[in-house]
């Protein structure tokens, strides 16, 4: 079985040296989120999650989540429950959620470290209070302030769960071709009909009642994804006044047999005139569906990087105590009857480009969830709207990047085990298997990049990207002198220079061609992600040789950046190279002559 | 469920229009194998491939293997044994094995379709017959006459089926470590003891018999791998006479829960004492053991290959069918509520990374196929050494690349099914957890790149690379006032310039460091496979031009070259990139500080 125990060393190292959130949330008057309390948080947090999820990790893929047909429920794995409550009772799912409605009130850039935590310990189990966040955020953004007060309070405190019922089964990516249909009751409630399809957490037994946030059509909706409307659709019926009534109209129908995330449980849900109350406004449920959606992206962004962590970790301690053949230029330890793997340059290659990946998307992603806090509480309009600007553009490249180098990491570690990797009780394979759907839900990695290089980068012509581009050009310059950073300043300049040109070239063509938007995408958005990150591993070096901490760790996190910039980033050649042949070599073959 | 069509056009587009192997088979004189014969060999291979063992595949995956420890079988899925029957009546196992020992004699090219049918088809119900294959080559080319009547015979009828039993717990790619003891009785068999595990095959209940090749130290045996000898431990004993005894000393102790093929029995083998014969000399079982070996490296080369082709077919009827979204130009089929989403650029990039990858992979795959019956049956030593040294070249980049991506192709094939490829009705994760063991076994990516770059290129000179180059240059000279072709020849020819000057240059640098070997090789070995592909795919629409094929095929032959060129060739530049940075990167970071 693969272990897991929280590396608290490197959050932290991101959190307070690469990030400096300190000076942050004095900035933003976060008064309660000292380092001391920060501290603690992250300290309880990886003890939840190493002792009490992690070991659930391997029983929920073997369980997984057990449905009656004969009265819909489902019914978790073995101490599922129990952990539930635990995190439930720890206030865990309010922590940053404003205190008004129950929440602790810290930074939401310390749910990435508790996020991230979970989700290597128990992906799975992760997937139910995730949804929360999403519903949590639906309603505080969009929601009256009753129904705040009803359900929000509710998901905070973790006694129900949320979900997002949006997928049905013609139509996932394109919603405006959804079915599910709302009709007015005349008592200001509404009576939902329909079938939704792929909703985590729709059912199960962990809280007494779950909230499902669903997208429907009023009668008088206009065709397309302007006549999409949100309703709140409680498994039991609520009053107004938050007491709970009748089970609603609704029901699990089946649950998915599924490659990995096994004990997670991914539901058809059947509304058959279900009770709901519309949340915001009449057919504008798309604005607030996509509130849910992002906060659900950046999270499971979080679940490629904490598989990947875990992933290593196993991938480390195996290559290092496995005993097979010597190293080419002599043996390494001669008095072993062979040198463990970890001398070997190809498995170090495995290792390394898990440890660059994980540790800069660490960086990248934590930067994004702090944009999070600055946009909500930014000191100026002005402030708030370039976090704004950040977020958004960076959203895509977290959720996207993150995702497929999970897949990407689970994939070197199993490597690392040869055929053992393959074998069930090692437990590499299930990390394989669950990373699997990060780069499908919520947006597969294609959408992502559509988002990126369509909506962020063309339609709000680039404002992200600009003030990303403007940290680089600023660290550049501070670390003008600095000669023990020269050897990635250069590289990283010159290639933010290539990165600016690059946009604006595919700016240009998508003028005349608006197939180059699809045909440079995908490419697009990990070259923005590999030169993001050589950032991210410059800033890294620069922050560690300033900090603290000890040498050991200093010369490892320049190694790490050394490999990163000369066996990692070269790959945006390749993808500069894809983006610049352009959309024919995609569009040409017709159709019909694919298996021609 | 997903579905399987044996894509017999393209096949034969490979073998006749590509490398007319009509050509190769008279000169080699292989009478009997007239393309009358050849057809209607591919013809019968498909029918039993789409009929018999396609249907097969989901029920193999979720019924697996049944153990029982009581008596230490194996049962296989249902319909697997009915399915070998039909294999040995059709008497598929002996399609290339000599007639003198019951095989059909027809050219081993021939096996290369066959074998990429049974993988597509059912792979895991392949592995049953692919274990023989290697255990006969072994029989063919080191085992006494006698032997070869009693055993040979039988695997090739395949009314017994081989197993190569290598590896112990302690020891997979470092066979010089293995334990397992061979006792001379005295009578001219030995007693072999010890545990191997990972052994294909290794139990079941489609044959009354198993022939298992077993690696063993004699007692006077030197240490390490020159102290290895093979022996014969089947599993009823067999007298010289080839009458079948009593029980053998040897039983499976457990089967393995693994990530997918399911159905393969894959199996700890316990040998107690076992009676076995040594074949060829005692010492030198690790000269027999790459025969097994190189020809097992091949066959799982075509599992990727197979896996890829029936999963791009499930991904390109999937993507005509989904209506979701319109094309970013406007839509391009209006009476439809959405487009089919193959109308989407990014959709099409998976797609035709799959198209690429499949069908230039299998013209390089058969022409190494086609080197196996040039080193057996060529006119001169001077030619049969010539297709050695190729085919032993060409081996890791067969068995790495066409397994990586058939990693890569089903990846893709299953994101283009969106949410609905994580799910097992689909069928496209099967595909996905089948295809994940084929980069392990037999050889991991990275011991492949060692055996091409440490052994087929530094030990032997490049002797095989030159033969390559060789090829690829006539070619560039045969269709230098092509202009239909230059587009193609012209990166073609730098890109093969660029290979030989890289290859010297890590030659040169790995005098002073052979770490270098170790640092280059996996980038190595791709770029060498990028430019072969290359090279197949310049070819490969020169023959289609010059062929019969219709109008609609040539086409998409080019276009797909066209894609190649524009955006998979140029993943050459990162691993050039990787390359020229050296052992550096990878070896400066101490084993303690991975985790520091």
């Amino acid at each position: 079985m693969s272990s897991y125990s929280a590396p608290l060393r490197d959050i932290r190292f991101a959190l307070f040296d690469v990030l400096d959130v300190e000076s942050s949330f004095r900035h933003l008057r976060f008064d309660d989120a000292g380092r001391e309390t920060v501290d603690a948080v992250l300290d309880e947090a990886a003890r939840f999650c190493d002792t009490v999820l992690a070991p659930l990790n391997r029983v929920g893929d073997e369980f997984g989540v057990r449905y009656d047909k004969d009265d819909g429920s489902v019914t978790t794995a073995p101490g599922f429950r129990d952990a539930y409550v635990q995190f439930s009772d720890g206030g865990w799912g309010g922590l940053a959620a404003p205190t008004a409605y129950g929440g602790m009130g810290l930074p939401h850039v310390l749910g990435m470290p508790l996020e991230e935590m979970i989700d290597a310990a128990n992906l799975a189990w992760g997937n139910f209070p995730l949804l929360s966040h999403g519903a949590a955020s639906a309603l505080l953004h969009h929601g009256e302030e009753w129904q705040r007060e009803v359900f929000l309070t509710k998901l905070v405190s973790g006694e129900w769960t949320g979900t997002m019922c949006l997928t049905e089964p013609h139509c996932g990516t394109d919603l405006g071709l959804l079915k599910t249909r709302a009709e007015p009751n005349g008592d200001g409630t509404h009576s939902i009909t329909g079938t939704k399809i792929f909703i985590t957490a729709g059912e199960h037994d962990l809280t007494p009642n779950i909230v499902h946030l669903v997208l429907a059509r009023l009668p008088d909706a206009p065709a397309g994804s302007k006549g999409i409307s949100l309703f709140i659709v409680p498994k039991f019926q609520v009053a107004r006044d938050g007491a709970q009534g009748a089970r609603n109209a609704l029901r699990c129908g089946a649950v998915e047999h599924k490659m990995g995330i096994h004990a997670s449980a991914t539901c058809v849900m059947n509304f058959d005139g279900a009770q709901g109350y519309l949340i915001g406004q009449p057919h504008k449920g798309l604005a607030a569906m996509f509130t849910m959606m992002n906060t659900a992206r950046i999270g499971v962004g979080m679940q490629g990087l904490g598989l990947s962590e875990r992933a290593y970790q196993n991938a480390l301690r195996y290559s290092r105590e496995r005993l097979q053949s010597r190293a080419l230029s002599g043996a390494k330890f001669p008095a072993k009857p062979a040198d463990p793997i970890i001398v070997q340059p190809d498995v170090r290659r495995m290792l390394l480009t898990c440890k660059a990946l994980i540790e800069g998307g660490r960086a990248l992603s934590y930067h994004a969830g702090l944009q999070v806090d600055i946009a909500t509480h930014g000191a100026s309009e002005a402030e708030r709207k370039q976090a704004d600007d950040l977020l958004g553009f960076l959203t895509p490249i977290v959720k996207a990047c993150l995702t497929e180098w999970g897949v990407e990491c689970t994939y070197h570690a199993l490597q690392c085990y040869g055929g053992h990797g393959y074998i069930a009780e090692h437990g590499m394979e299930q990390l394989a298997r669950d990373a699997r759907i990060t780069t499908l839900y919520e947006g597969t990695t294609g959408i992502q990049a559509l988002d990126l290089m369509g909506r962020k980068t063309m339609q709000l012509q680039g404002a992200g990207l600009k003030v990303f581009l403007g940290l680089v050009q600023s660290f550049c310059e501070e670390q003008a002198g600095n000669d023990a950073l020269a050897e990635f300043v250069a590289p990283l300049r010159e290639k933010a220079g290539e990165w600016q040109a690059l946009t604006l070239s595919i700016g240009k063509r998508a003028m005349s061609d608006p197939e180059e938007i699809g045909a440079a995408a995908y490419d697009y958005l990990f070259y923005s992600g590999y030169v993001a990150l050589a950032y991210w591993w410059a800033r890294s070096v620069a922050a560690a040789d300033d900090s603290s901490q000890p040498q050991a760790f200093k010369d490892a996190k320049r190694e790490t950046a050394r490999f990163y910039f000369a066996r990692l980033l070269p790959r945006t050649l390749a993808h500069k190279a894809a983006i610049d042949s352009g959309p024919a070599p995609l569009l040409a073959l017709d159709e019909a002559a694919f298996d021609a």
